[in-house]
């Protein structure tokens, strides 16, 4: 089997937004699905972890964009592995639409857990480790790699909070990674300006948020960028649980 | 062409639910898009209406699942509309997921709306009225009409207040339906609770809202249904924007 799979999805006018354009939250969702099917048809996907009583779960993700699909535009997103070692797995994405128009790259790290003790978990231990042989070294991705997302917490502002619903919770029962993408670009103030192209989007997954919890939104405008923290509240307790680089400008 | 067009999808494990079901909302945009294709390649989908201007709008949804699809479940959505009128047109779907097992039906009411006054058009001055030459009066659905969803307003509790954001807008620059459903599930006791099945969800939909709207939630449990009303809030005024209700029972 090859290391790399494409995947054909279409824009669909209802998940694009005001301006025309796909969501990046449902291109994050595309892309999930499609890191998915690579991964199932190899032996490692949702499935088989869950049968182990593992999940993965995203840790790092960039994605940056050139050209977003437009409504009815059949795009094609090509997944594969850089490089697995214990403890995390380098994944990234080529997004191209019509005509072979490039739309833009996504890179990523992903760990797994245990889903009893949400710790985590060796990856060469599924299934004989035969991962390893689906991994590409000669096959990086031309952008920047996903970050740690440093941002420095002086000065950031509450812009929201709210209670986590059940629409934010997924079938790993903690809140999706998509949807705290989706969150952030509510309070994200280009958004509404609607002035600047988002160009890149850059989040660092730290702690799983769950049902009870709240979630704060902290963040600021810097020059070209909105940078953004998401704490999540658990017994009157804050902790970060994720932070997120939007970038209007490369 | 025929009437009726049948439209594959996949149960995609990370957009089913802490239960490991498809979401209604989920389904709810899988529905739109297949009644979009079909439209589509009949000369009348969003596109082709876009052009002159007008857009469909949804007025009423009934869904009614027996089965939800399970995850990765290769599901089937059949969508036909029964009969169109000069204001609406019925449209119905059968859902039937794999081994053709049956998952559920759905039913709605659409208007066309002139895109400049918002005020409702004249379905058959589309496309020289060809829209009629597919309706197939003979094909019902086997689950009751979506109604007007008649709701008591008496002690209805306010459940919830919530700005309106960027990811609630579709294309036609306006709350979109199904985000409705989501937000209606999010402050329904029983999606907590987990103790009872969502049989049939029902939505009617009275006024468009706006990005700088706020939606405010009123709701009560009667017995095996939760009722819901929500109001959009412009420039201090409440308006109805939506009635919904969710039945735990046949």
């Amino acid at each position: 089997m090859e290391k790399a799979a494409t995947y054909d999805f279409i824009a669909e006018p209802f998940r694009c937004d005001l301006n025309g354009e796909l969501m990046y939250s449902t291109l994050g969702n595309y892309m999930l699905n499609a890191a998915d099917y690579h991964s199932a048809e190899r032996g490692f996907g949702w499935k088989a972890l869950k049968a182990e009583n593992k999940a993965w779960v995203l840790s790092r993700l960039a994605i940056e964009m050139q050209n977003m699909p437009q409504p009815y535009e059949h795009f094609h997103i090509t997944t594969w592995m850089e490089k697995t070692l214990r403890a995390f797995t380098y994944r990234h994405w080529a997004i191209t639409g019509e005509n072979n128009r490039l739309c833009g790259y996504a890179t990523s790290v992903w760990a797994m857990i245990d889903l009893t003790t949400r710790q985590p978990a060796d990856i060469f231990k599924i299934g004989d480790g035969k991962i390893r042989d689906y991994a590409d070294e000669n096959r990086g991705v031309p952008i920047d790699r996903a970050s740690h997302v440093k941002i420095d917490k002086e000065n950031l502002e509450l812009l929201r909070e709210t209670d986590i619903a059940y629409s934010d919770i997924d079938i790993n029962n903690h809140v999706n990674s998509i949807k705290y993408i989706e969150h952030v670009m509510n309070v994200c103030p280009e958004i509404s300006r609607r002035s600047k192209q988002i160009r890149r989007l850059e989040v660092a997954y730290a702690t799983e948020s769950h049902m009870t919890d709240r979630l704060r939104f902290y963040g600021k405008e810097e020059g070209e960028r909105f940078c953004c923290v998401v704490m999540r509240v658990a017994d009157g307790v804050e902790q970060e649980a994720v932070r997120c680089n939007i970038s209007y400008k490369l």
